[in-house]
């Protein structure tokens, strides 16, 4: 907030966005880390995953710290304002995306002793795989104000569900074949349920982006859908 | 944003509460309804819930656009600002909640049709109820600008992670006992851990007021927890 040096508006805008630059590479990092956590079965490295997770946070108030400041010296309207409140909500959701790696970062640490069963390992592997591809996508998408490709990632949400519809059923079949796969069964359910949000919050991002390239939302009603919350059971 | 009434700042911030207590309420209503649809079995109140979650999102929009016009006219510096930015970073938290309510929701409708087992869904009521009463609380503290209030809200959240710590344990041993409780046990376990989110942010909002009225943080670190991402398997 105490910007002694007077910097332009460009300026101050292409700062903003470094930063978020910044974020969305800690969020791709730390979700990577999780998954390397996970299937190496090791823990220092979740631990420190919990640890970066901070800086994470500590670059979202950094972020806030600027947007207020520029909406008050500056008076944005339109444009420029859309650009900052975008930037804003990136931000928030890249927070969350930092997260949801802290808690599957977590998950590794509980079960970094156990086996863990290899065909749902690589369920988990491939959505995160998928997550990773489409953060990527979103923050090049925001880096290069592009709709068309910020739309795609919108689309490409829906094969992160259909992978989590698919787990959660081979998680819910391995639990029953055997009480002793519950626990690991468990959290593994709870560790695809993270890697589901994630992919929800990049297609927030896509929204965002659309939004602030195009002035108006991709659609009324989004594709996101973990069908399993509906999922009759038999 | 173009309101041609010219209203003095006291007033705007007067509006600013009034709105986030109406969003206060609804988030609490769509929680409490949700419970009800779940105990109930009551697909169409499931339905209303997902329907009136609507209203919390358009409230939000409503409020960050208020927070964007009175930064960009009025510059306000320290108290003001902190006020302002905390309503916004409250209403964050409030639409989670309702994200959350409307969560429920559905997992109230994928188990409508089955038999629900008692002692757990005494256990997820009495989680609901003191997350509604601690949202209660700390709306009240919020409306109030009580930092003490907000304080004994942010304690009492260990008594929600406890609560869902040792639902996590019986939804598990439940599981064990007939692989046939696995799928309703799965969206309980789901719903458990959905109302613990609710603590969660409640906790959020509490930390929020204390720094609004005190103007400097709780503690660095926040007593929430859910032991269970880190519950060992034996």
């Amino acid at each position: 907030m105490n910007e002694h040096i007077v910097k332009s508006y460009e300026e101050e805008l292409a700062l903003l966005d470094k930063k978020i630059a910044q974020m969305g590479g800690l969020a791709e990092q730390l979700l990577g880390q999780s998954l390397s956590a996970l299937e190496r079965r090791d823990p220092k490295l979740a631990e420190e995953v919990v640890i970066s997770d901070k800086a994470i946070d500590n670059l979202e108030r950094e972020i806030e710290e600027q947007v207020i400041s520029m909406i008050a010296r500056r008076q944005p309207m339109a444009n420029d304002l859309r650009h900052i409140m975008g930037a804003l909500r990136i931000t928030t959701d890249l927070e969350r995306i930092g997260d949801l790696a802290k808690n599957i970062a977590k998950r590794a640490l509980a079960i970094a002793d156990e086996s863990h069963p290899k065909p749902l390992m690589s369920g988990i592997r491939h959505m995160v795989e998928l997550a990773l591809h489409q953060l990527k996508e979103v923050l090049d998408a925001y880096a290069e104000r592009d709709a068309d490709k910020a739309l795609a990632v919108w689309r490409h949400d829906a094969e992160i569900d259909a992978m989590y519809n698919s787990l959660f059923r081979e998680l819910l079949t391995y639990m029953m074949e055997d009480p002793r796969n519950i626990g690991i069964s468990t959290h593994l359910l709870f560790g695809a349920k993270n890697i589901e949000r994630v992919g929800d919050h990049t297609t927030n991002i896509a929204e965002t982006v659309h939004f602030l390239v195009r002035g108006f939302n991709i659609a009324d009603d989004r594709p996101k859908d973990d069908q399993t919350s509906s999922t009759l059971i038999s």
